[in-house]
């Protein structure tokens, strides 16, 4: 944790759960990821989080914006962003939404499939479409299902019918899957990219983007490679493929951009054992699945904690779990969290790299409990 | 579904995704639980679905109440509940809302933890307490995780050092798990209370209470036991365990009491294929995993569906995801879910029982959409 959040947290003690913010090290995520991929645009993930102070920063350093939906593109707007910044990435839109999005002046959208073309042709006439691939996902930390994208025979096809219902065949999207641990996972979805470019082509269509989508890590437990590794290994594969014509390229960071700059604060609710003769402790907090820590589901993101004071016992190993009445509530049973034999009821527990998918994934009021506070400093 | 929730959707054409609830369903499931179980004091559990209009309703029938949370306490009391109708029945508290619980005048508290008993015996002198015991939850459903309960030789420990302590050994509970399938499962439970309640006597110690929990299923794709069955499986154990001196018991339904009363109206907003050749389509509501079917987890809850025009088309087998930018927003993928082939984009899906467990799970803002609305009739 840095010194500006452990300050926030030791000068104010504010009711918990909480996430606090620091800023400075969203922009100097920002910066890092400028510097690693130099001819990249960056279009920040606003569903990662989209407090109106991380996109006013980010605006202010002249990041675009990818939206899920017409409520973001608003938030993003009110941050200071013009529509020319703002994509609707989402694959699966309402038409009524993609009427509003256009009439907004957003001008790029995503699509996936013969109806979603059809729906931005009749709403967004004119505008300019990318086309996402389905990928494997391997190498991700949070499941890459087969919900986004085609196979790219699809949007070959796709992309030449594009033109013909009157918008932009722009360019071709793809997600390597959230916390994706290799940079080598962009290589062979670069090359598809490429082949579909050629080919294309050859179809007199001239694509000019490649999206290369998300997936950039944050650190939690263990050390990830740097943001000038991915740079590096997309710019070799973008060399390899495309040769001297390398397009236009895109990246859609969230969690890259706001994962290690959030701290939430917790405390200890209860510890207990189910029997006199266990070893194991359960720890319960006041934070748990339902209230802001959602990727914890099948125990797929692994949260650093630390303390609000000095623990000296040894450390034991201990299942975690959140307030709420619902059994489904548990943190961390398979992976061993030891935490000291010196930790009390009251003590308040750190969750290190929660800056992402963390407030908005909070439930509005399950078990009474309040959706996540946070403070951004 | 019913007559009059049929009626309100064909009337009003709200926007989407929203829930409405049919208050006299669970006023009938109300009736239901009474009739079956007649001894049984009933305390609907607040979590499951904690509208104003229901628990009100449930008020007017002299229904009492299970809360999970001191916000679920005033909401209690706000429908017009006294204190002593009401119990506070998470095992994991803080000690700050302990005392306001008391404060507001109630008397009844869970505990499963010598730290929990003392954190009501300090905030809720002379208070009565009733300890959870663990159970495997086999048979039902939702997953029992080993969450709540101590085992009952600790159980015994702590109901004797809870008079120590100044507050009143009141009596056990235990939870069978959420939607049980197999009304046989609470016999092994009473079981143990019965041996603990003489093994208490002897110590002195007079436990006046069984708690028989929730886990009272709803109806969703198939049928199952009637309440009755229920009420006669454990009026049959109960009479075998405890022989004539039954004590006061009390059940806590939520899934039974409101589950069959809610239908969710969402919207069809793309239907795909990934490929050409693929048979199977992927059909995206406008609600999804974070927009309140956070049951859908690892599909263990299978929602009925029907639709808001005679489709007459054959089914075949689809993917049903949510509209969130998520991987895995993905609804029902190894569930064969059949749909007619001629539903299209703009159709209405109504996903029928929806009543428990819906509104409150639904995430705050998640990808900028908002909380699922709902309505009482």
């Amino acid at each position: 944790m840095n010194e500006k959040i452990a300050r926030f947290l030791a000068e104010r003690r504010v009711e918990t759960p909480f996430l606090v913010v620091d800023l400075d090290v969203v922009e100097e995520n920002y910066q890092a990821l400028r510097a690693a991929l130099p001819d990249a645009k960056i279009f920040y993930a606003v569903k990662a989080n989209p407090a109106p102070q991380i996109l006013q920063r980010l605006n202010s350093l002249g990041s675009n914006f990818d939206t899920a939906s017409v409520v973001e593109i608003q938030d993003a707007l009110a941050a200071g962003a013009t529509p020319d910044c703002i994509s609707y990435g989402n694959t699966i839109k309402k038409q009524s939404d993609i009427a509003k999005a256009h009439a907004l002046g957003v001008d790029l959208f995503a699509f996936d499939s013969e109806a979603e073309l059809a729906k931005i042709a009749e709403s967004a006439p004119g505008a300019r479409v990318f086309c996402r691939i389905l990928t494997s996902g391997e190498g991700a930390d949070w499941p890459l299902s087969r919900k986004f994208g085609c196979e790219p025979e699809m949007a070959f096809d796709l992309l030449v019918k594009a033109a013909d219902m009157g918008v932009v065949p722009y360019g071709i999207s793809f997600h390597v899957g959230s916390q994706q641990r290799d940079p080598l996972q962009w290589d062979a979805a670069i090359a598809t990219c490429a082949k579909l470019f050629q080919d294309l082509e050859h179809r007199g269509i001239m694509l000019r983007m490649v999206n290369l989508g998300g997936g950039f890590p944050t650190r939690y437990m263990k050390d990830m490679p740097t943001p000038a590794d991915y740079g590096q290994a997309i710019a070799d594969s973008m060399r390899n493929h495309f040769g001297n014509r390398i397009p236009e390229t895109i990246i859609e960071p969230g969690r890259g951009m706001v994962g290690n700059a959030g701290v939430i604060e917790s405390e200890v609710v209860l510890i207990s054992r189910k029997s006199a003769s266990e070893t194991k402790r359960w720890v319960y907090l006041d934070i748990g699945k339902f209230g802001g820590l959602a990727e914890t589901m099948d125990e797929a993101i692994k949260y650093p904690l630390t303390f609000d004071r000095d623990l000296t016992a040894e450390g034991e190993a201990v299942v975690l779990a959140g307030p709420t009445c619902d059994s489904a509530d548990v943190l961390y049973e398979k992976e061993e969290y030891k935490l000291p034999l010196d930790l009390a009821i009251g003590d308040r527990v750190r969750i290190g790299s929660t800056g992402a998918y963390t407030t908005t994934y909070s439930a509005v009021a399950f078990n009474g409990f309040k959706p996540l506070a946070s403070y951004y400093i």
